[in-house]
């Protein structure tokens, strides 16, 4: 089986990699697009993309891709805690760091750490984490570190001089599995677990109360909306579109209610996956 | 009148900068927190920071620094038109360039263009769109490229290799004007233009059917909605606060009963400010 991801080695998505297919062949790309296209050829089974993190949201490029481009159906979600660590090429001291490199949002995460402990610290935006300790594990200036996880420190050989130095505790990421074949079952349900809808609409017009109507229509059944996202269309400001995640089977008759009346109402609904998902969570030690 | 805004010269914020305050005082700062900082200590009047693109969605460190720390009201808003550039140090061929450099919007806004006709080259994320054509100007070699606009080509000495490279023809930015005053009116309001108000609402649990609640409060009043977004309440995956754009203003009497209904239901609602919109649309030639 062949998994692509976002790399290099040491991200946080090899992490959910690893978790959901221990032991199977993963294959970096340098970029999400062309993580979804190697599934999209057929030169890949199923690709791992990040899609929302408890601090910063969604990750726009993934549902944007996903959306627009790829159109690959959602197979199953896993859900990673994030701990970010400060990495340095050796043992110098707190004080002595002078550039920070890491992806934006990781450098947004630990916002609170670098604004109190590295004041006078630039820091540089890298394409992910794991670029960010890959590129310093190759400079010669010791007193550059990366924020990354435990993962790149041990594939890149680097120390952790500061660990967990991320603003929130509660830090969690999802990922989404994407295969070509919807009928495909990669991911474990976990016991009692409930199987979720990713889906979109677009409303017929821009009017009072239109995405009132749609929720309207989800409320009264009882379907519970675990999220809501407006993304824009890309044809003007306040022009949107409406990302959803309900706690229901496309299959059901209630959500096909949902479907058929909306559509009666002028609205296009698609659906993105229904899907189970895994909870990962770090027992003391692991991934350490 | 001081104007802090997210450097270095040469980025879109500099830009609605001078569309807004044409010949006042702007001070660059290094991140979108340091501008909004400088307000807060008093240093400076009003900072320009962007808030939404037509085609990227939200720019999440601009509201969660705004809701979660600086606590400015919006005075102001401008709408700004974005035409990305591929900005050289001389005159190379297309062909040749090999590595290109900007925000990683801006690269993913020129997506298509970066497939197709630069497909082997590097993309390198910068931390403003301004740096990157700043990074390139100082580079040995001139096979290097960076993604801005015309007004970093003019403040960096770069050749415009190829104009107009952005995906999707109709791409806008939205800023906010930010003061510590919110009676403070720097905005010259479009003749006939409404003003908006953005606040942000938070559930009192997560119960199928709030959210349709909430919009029912506005859309019974017929109050037109024109943004709604969930952003993450940093506590955990699936727990979201609502950030939504109105067309009225907090003092309408309309809008008032929404916000005490909405509170006696356990809601909280939290104005943003009530403010003019001033739409710039480039004359032919102007900023070239």
């Amino acid at each position: 089986m062949k998994i692509s991801y976002l790399g290099p080695r040491g991200t946080f998505t090899k992490m959910a990699v690893d978790v959901l297919f221990p032991g199977e062949e993963a294959y970096s790309y340098a970029t999400i697009p062309q993580c979804m296209d190697a599934v999209v050829n057929g030169e890949i089974d199923y690709c791992v993309v990040p899609v929302e993190n408890t601090i910063e949201g969604t990750v726009p490029i993934t549902m944007d891709y996903l959306i627009h481009q790829a159109k690959l159906p959602i197979v199953g979600e896993v859900v990673i805690p994030i701990r970010q660590h400060l990495l340095t090429k050796g043992t110098v001291e707190l004080s002595d760091v002078k550039d920070v490199y890491s992806h934006s949002h990781a450098i947004a995460q630990c916002h609170h750490f670098l604004h109190t402990e590295l004041p006078h610290a630039v820091t540089h935006a890298a394409s992910s984490t794991g670029t960010a300790a890959k590129m310093v594990a190759a400079m010669e200036d010791g007193f550059a570190a990366a924020i990354g996880n435990e993962l790149a420190a041990k594939e890149f050989g680097l120390t952790i001089l500061q660990k967990d130095i991320h603003d929130y505790a509660n830090n969690h990421t999802r990922f989404f599995v994407l295969s070509s074949d919807a009928g495909s079952n990669p991911v474990k349900r976990d016991a009692g677990a409930k199987m979720k809808t990713s889906l979109y609409v677009t409303l017929p017009s821009d009017y009072a109360g239109a995405l009132h109507q749609v929720l309207a229509a989800f409320a009264w059944r009882k379907i519970n909306m675990s999220k809501i996202e407006s993304r824009p269309m890309k044809t003007g400001l306040g022009n949107y579109f409406f990302i959803m995640d309900v706690s229901c089977e496309a299959e059901d008759i209630l959500f096909q209610g949902v479907r058929q009346e909306l559509e009666a109402l002028g609205c296009s609904l698609t659906v993105l996956g229904s899907y189970p998902i895994h909870q990962y969570e770090k027992k003391a030690g692991a991934c350490s």
